[in-house]
């Protein structure tokens, strides 16, 4: 609980190291095959270091869990939003690292296409039911951020309706981080050509068959205006109160530390304590021993 | 894939060796600290077959998943039941062995005392609407079960409402059946000296206070009567369609391998197979290696 041990070889917290500085976004020179902060020689000893990870993760997650449950008014929330290309490994993520977390304390939603009763409401209407409940660490596959990705890039909205969306989302998160959210917002960054090679394996397994989508040729086409939309979405985006941390996500073993490290980093800068109890402790000593 | 290798050492699959035999139940005669078909020495060695489950569970659950994407109108769909006396250890087992699997798959309810809304309706509504979607491992915390052992241990409604439950439960779980679930419903089988053993550990734990509620204490002094409770509800409830595993619970080791063994066997039994290509390979590489 609450060990001051880092993962962090370099010394400084991963979230310093992977946080996307303010100011102007050029994609092409996030690099996705760097390995920052990574405390071992690498895919070799990934297994270890996820491992210890994963216990301290689980002890941090039960504290938030119990907080929860003593005192949901008060109790804080984690939210962590999954974006990235296709084959950057959102799903990838939530088996290795956010699988490394209790089930009971996880509260995933993956967000597809609006459904009809969806698209009836304003597009954050169903990103409000999906938030976490009090001591669950939610997590978004996918998020409000297709509202300006996917709707941008193809033209699903006028330019005039989305263009305003950037600072609405900046307002939305500004109230979840007031009302007691801890935001996690993490973009899986894949490279072209790394993307290119994961589809072709996809297709030379048949029991990768399943992931595969003809339509991520289509979206591959247009990778030039996605990274133009993620650099928008990255830069306007990137607020004090949820800013944007950029993941190195061309190496699966280093993309899924990251993210586990990332979230114990956040769950151990919150100040999550064991709530005190709210029965008398020596009464129920003794009536558990009478009983 | 569909290995042929056992875990179990004694050569009989878990499912048979923890099936409850058809007849009276006598819940006394059921050992709760017994260890059947565990593969290992004990406690020591738990880990280690714990986690060489975890990979083919995972694998398994990988493939049930990729079916249930790929044709959900079809695709079988699993449902773990978890009763049992407080302390018995639910919620370690959802850690512990459901936490093995992707979380991606699991699909978890905890059924709490019913709101106001769900006692509008039918006990067996809430239930309906917490069924696990195609491809998904439900697992209930709790279930339409408490509405024979709370609800007739409180005298919650009057008997000759209880009492038709039984039938009616059974109704309910062979159209379930019918419908293409497979369930597994696990009786989590602590003895009366154990439970307070965890009752008295809990309160010697500052950090294990959020567990302990006074509500138990007050619980357990009905133990009787809830153990006539459940010997009901396992005797009238053990059908061909859908029978009840006892599982011994005293060792928390065996208990989160049994559950997890008797996952891996039911995904194992489905005949679960990757999903074909629903688009032209050949094609598709090409299109691919062009991009």
């Amino acid at each position: 609980m609450g060990s001051k041990k880092k993962d962090s070889a370099a010394g400084a917290p991963l979230s310093e190291l992977l946080r996307l500085p303010h100011g102007a976004v050029d994609m092409a020179s996030l690099d996705a095959r760097a390995t920052p902060g990574y405390p071992g020689k690498g895919k070799e000893d990934a297994p270890v270091h996820t491992a210890g990870l994963g216990r301290r993760l689980s002890d941090l997650q039960e504290m938030l869990y119990a907080g929860g449950r003593a005192a949901p008014e008060v109790s804080p929330r984690v939210l962590v939003v999954l974006q990235g290309m296709d084959t950057s490994g959102k799903g990838g993520v939530i088996r290795h690292a956010i699988g490394l977390v209790d089930p009971q304390g996880v509260d995933l939603t993956s967000f597809k296409a609006p459904s009809e009763e969806e698209r009836k409401h304003h597009y954050l209407w169903r990103i409000r039911n999906a938030l976490p409940r009090p001591g669950q660490i939610g997590i978004f596959d996918r998020s409000h951020y297709e509202d300006v990705l996917v709707v941008r890039v193809e033209s699903l909205v006028p330019e005039d309706v989305w263009s305003t969306r950037y600072d609405e989302i900046n307002e939305f998160e500004a109230g979840l981080v007031a009302e007691g959210y801890k935001l996690v917002k993490c973009m899986l960054n894949v490279s072209f050509g790394e993307q290119k090679a994961r589809l072709a394996e996809r297709l030379a397994d048949p029991t990768k068959y399943w992931k595969y989508n003809p339509g991520d040729v289509d979206a591959r086409k247009k990778w030039p205006a996605y990274m133009e939309a993620y650099a928008a979405a990255l830069e306007k985006c990137n607020t004090e109160a949820a800013p944007w941390f950029v993941i190195p996500s061309d190496r699966k073993w280093y993309r899924n530390w990251a993210v586990a490290e990332l979230l114990r980093e956040t769950l151990a800068g919150m100040g999550l304590a064991w709530p005190a109890a709210d029965f008398d402790v020596a009464v129920e000593k003794k009536r558990v021993a009478q009983s």
